[in-house]
């Protein structure tokens, strides 16, 4: 069994889902390994990860207003020093996922049909936000 | 060091807490391995998966009582097209976990004396839904 | 390739996040591993685990609001035998994570730059909490 590691670089451009698929399955199918365990895990605390379904584009809006509502700018917040949207990013981000692992079978993410890997952005302005990636297997 | 995969389906009857512990721990217990990592991933985004108090029933309703209060059916959703169901039960899985990965330790998973291990059933009809189980170790 | 497993015992003493960073890094050096995956499991189900910042304090006692706002201890809940801060804290830690995994890298875990690790204490009265650590690598 061997590992490999791997940092992805994504820019986002203000709040939202970010779809991250692609460079996923294609880092991972460089790798050449027919099992295995691939980890995902954003290195910030203001944008996170989720797995949502990735066919009709009202579910990410949806997702992204549901997050404004429960978790808004204007909260009670004591934490203003980096800005209104920064607070609620950190909910935001305690909500939802900063780290993914899923299994890798018969040389493939064991992702479902209609599953979707993104990065969840919840600051305003553009970010460079780098995803540590592991896999292990054979 | 060896790994084994495994698809584990399970069938739900409306939204819910459905216990899959005794499943999940007499598979890893036929793979006889002493210390690894379990990692199980919900092939799904309108189910999702939770450790929880399996001790008092209530707790179960509760939770899902909670999350049918923070993501209603009436909520203002853009994405309908799936039925009124479907929005909030995309928004519940995104609060939840669509990934669970447990040590095992002396041929035990690492679960504390009152975690149970469950699907999170957030759709109204039946469904078919399906676990990746990923375990590695020896 | 190798794991290493640990029990790391924690004290809380009320409602808060813990940081657990420094024990966490410092079991982690001890294993002499360049290149691996961390997993760390909480055993309880009324305590979790959550990754953010730990620069300012502010942002935990607002991370600490948020949740006593949207799970309160005086909601409608059936589960009161064991207090009136046990439901809340099994809401609060479905809405956050029983689990971590961070991969390693050069010997290091990829924590970001502010990243802290925490175990977020939901129930009033002192408690001891039991993480399991689970360390694969080389």
């Amino acid at each position: 069994m061997r590992q490999v590691t791997h940092i992805l670089n994504t820019e986002t451009n203000g709040p939202g889902l970010y779809e991250i698929t692609t460079p996923v399955v294609n880092w991972c199918q460089k790798q050449h390994m027919e099992e295995g365990l691939l980890t995902l895990f954003i290195r910030h605390t203001s944008a996170s990860l989720t797995i949502q379904e990735n066919a009709d584009p009202d579910v990410c809006h949806d997702l992204q207003d549901f997050f404004a509502r429960i978790a808004p700018r204007n909260g009670p917040y004591r934490h203003s020093a980096e800005g209104p949207d920064d607070m609620p990013a950190h909910i935001r981000s305690a909500l939802t996922q900063t780290q993914l692992t899923i299994p890798l079978t018969n040389g493939q993410l064991a992702l479902g049909t209609w599953q979707g890997i993104y990065v969840f952005e919840h600051r305003d302005h553009r970010q460079r936000r780098q995803l540590a990636m592991h896999l292990l297997g054979e």
